[in-house]
């Protein structure tokens, strides 16, 4: 390690799945890494809505970074903020003033909720992209049972008893899926004064149909599954309103004092210090390669790149999958331009898509295989639990499932955290 | 259940050990009985430091109110705080003003921590009491290692790494020995920068012992051990000052900005609305039977209640197996009054005491039968494990603690929450 100081300085900004999988793809590569977040944890977003619904707990889907990357001796890991990326003097500062040079750079810091210019929504309507966010919606939830079971007037009752989820996309239809189920199998016994299954769920689209990225027979079974399961299906239905007892959509005025939001997404405000041109939802619309213009040694990945030179006749999907892959193509062209050789460009690999709904009701678009109900919910869980970072967590999450499963019993269903807390929390964007 | 209306109303005010085994013990009675509780959780107390030290997760040791007692028919589970009680109008208040009236009343709130007036240092140094306490004190241990990684100045450094755990209770003991272990095995590993193997665990007491109420021999032993693990053991050492950087305490200053507060107990300010002669901690000084002076229907049990008739030379300790035997005790009570027959008064049985230091070390003192070490680590496990309530529970600490022990890892291991919000949270009691 004598020379490791004078080794070429890459820092990965985001331990998301791009920036784990450029990290672990430069294991051997004679590299000095910093990789810094602003949480010490990387989150297996897609089951983030298990939290959000009592069914695992964060620890399930989340490995501190440090322990995932303990072995790898060319990374350091930081805890901290970076508030601005200079491309020109080739630095990062952090929120603590600190400045850092680097030789190569990734931003890979995923996205945010967009509420399209109506942030006073956000405390009225949490989204789903963090542990904070599934433990404050999991608290919501179960409160609005609580009050239910204690409220005498059955129009409050109704209205406490309403859960309305606003976007149809793979969160929002996971997220309504997994209310209905426990609302009718898990709490259903818990109660004394209200019946749990007289909850209802509430999903409102604003285009013509739910999981529109998805073909239209998939969309349709989706939502006659949603459907069986008691969920109300409502498409072309634009929200107008968020009050804190009710939405306002398409017309309707929905009495609800339990909203989530799963409907836009807005990249995070450190890309625009880069100073590269961004696209309307504020991602770096990046080259071929995944560089900056003009910054071959600066590289933006994940959901935070907007990448339009694809094959494909779409851009690549803000996906988790697409992460993956921008990660693994970032650690190739370092390494080529390390060793000098030419610098590849990316091209995605459209895997296919899966959505979960309910207890064992999935639709998947692989391709020419298009398919839904039990054998898409199995490989659903099959490829999820494959790719959970971390052994440990692997088996425990199997365990729950299982006893989950068997039981329809939900093992994390503590509310925790003060009321008023998560809104004194959020703040708006900088 | 068409008189169950008829039936006596019985409010059990708390979800602890003995406002749970008082409903339990009830369960065939004729009685109608509401259970309030301000969480939804039962929580094992006696496990919250392994919450607190990143080995459980909140989950493992707490389970819904609701669920545990799903199958018991007679009982009404209301997530509410109450205010105040009436003992000569035989009501109690809720914080939203409802009014509920009963013809028996059992109130079992626990204990809060107490600050000897300095509620100032409340917020410096939290006690570990709720869910919310422990992951508090998670979040300041595990940020105090990711500020020393980042930290150049070796004087800051060894000011975050430094750990003052204030009270050589069982409660200060057990955390004092997790930190040292946490510090030695699992995170040894996770830093470029730091060795976590420098940072140290100071114990404070202010008596001339820790484990006071152990025989001398084994707080020598339980001493002997905390010293083997590294933990600094300092007895007549009362705390004089608790700064954001530094604990005053016996005329040394000693540089800390993670303080977790074991040292004393404060009653429920619900106690005082009751009229009733309190003890110096605000207990209330029950009869012989645990209710409260002039009114027999009324029962004061577990941490709330100062019960000083027993045959044993001290008064009843306020610790878990004490406040399971009042619950036992008023179940029994009240089958009897209900029943017409006498009413039994309370004898504690001290079956002895058992507090875990570390890895395999720990002490018990069972009577005539003291033993340290590994044998008293198992007889701890054995009966931790089978008090937890919830199979599902039982099984999932079994097999993160056999992984934790296998691995040196800690499972638990995030940064959840904001700077701040502690501080923000905490209010000065009633």
């Amino acid at each position: 390690m004598a020379d490791a100081a004078a080794r070429p300085h890459l820092i990965v900004i985001g331990g998301g799945f791009a920036g784990l999988y450029l990290t672990q793809g430069l294991a051997r590569a004679p590299i000095r890494i910093t990789l810094i977040d602003r949480r010490n944890h990387h989150l297996f977003q897609p089951m983030l809505y298990q939290v959000a619904t009592a069914a695992l707990n964060p620890s399930d889907i989340a490995s501190p970074i440090r322990s995932i990357l303990r072995t790898q001796k060319n990374v350091d890991v930081l805890l901290g903020e970076v508030t601005r990326v200079d491309a020109d003097a080739k630095t990062v500062q952090l929120a603590d003033g600190e400045v850092l040079s680097y030789d190569y750079c990734a931003v890979a810091t995923g996205a945010r909720h967009s509420y399209f210019g109506r942030s006073e929504w956000e405390s009225l309507a949490p989204g789903l992209k963090s542990v904070e966010d599934a433990l404050e919606i999991r608290r919501r939830v179960l409160l609005a049972f609580e009050r239910a079971e204690r409220e005498p007037d059955p129009k409050k009752r109704h209205q406490d008893l309403t859960f309305v989820v606003i976007g149809g996309g793979p969160t929002g239809v996971e997220v309504a899926g997994a209310l209905a189920e426990v609302r009718r199998f898990a709490l259903a016994r818990d109660f004394r004064h209200i019946d749990p299954r007289e909850a209802s769920v509430v999903l409102l689209e604003g285009g013509p149909r739910i999981l529109s990225t998805y073909p239209p027979e998939l969309s349709e079974k989706a939502k006659g599954t949603l459907r069986e399961l008691g969920v109300d299906v409502r498409e072309n239905t634009m929200v107008t309103a968020i009050h804190p007892d009710a939405v306002e959509a398409g017309g309707w005025r929905i009495p609800s004092t339990t909203v989530v939001w799963a409907a836009g997404n807005a990249a995070s405000p450190l890309l625009a210090t880069i100073g590269a041109p961004l696209d309307r939802q504020g991602r770096v619309l990046v080259e071929a390669d995944c560089s900056v213009p003009g910054h071959p040694e600066l590289l933006v990945l994940g959901d935070a790149a907007a990448h339009q030179h694809s094959d494909a006749p779409e851009a690549v999907p803000a996906v988790c999958p697409a992460a993956i892959q921008m990660g693994q193509h970032a650690a190739r062209l370092i390494r080529a331009s390390l060793a000098g050789r030419t610098r590849p460009t990316f091209r995605y690999w459209n895997k296919g898509e899966l959505a979960v709904i309910g207890r064992g009701q999935a639709v998947a678009n692989l391709g020419r295989l298009r398919f839904a109900g039990f054998p898409a919910w199995f490989v659903w869980i099959f490829i999820h639990i494959a790719y959970l970072i971390g052994f440990r967590n692997r088996l425990l999450v199997l365990i729950q499932w299982a006893w989950s499963y068997l039981t329809y019993g939900r093992g994390a269903r503590l509310i925790t955290g003060e009321t008023g807390e998560y809104a004194a929390r959020i703040q708006p964007p900088r």
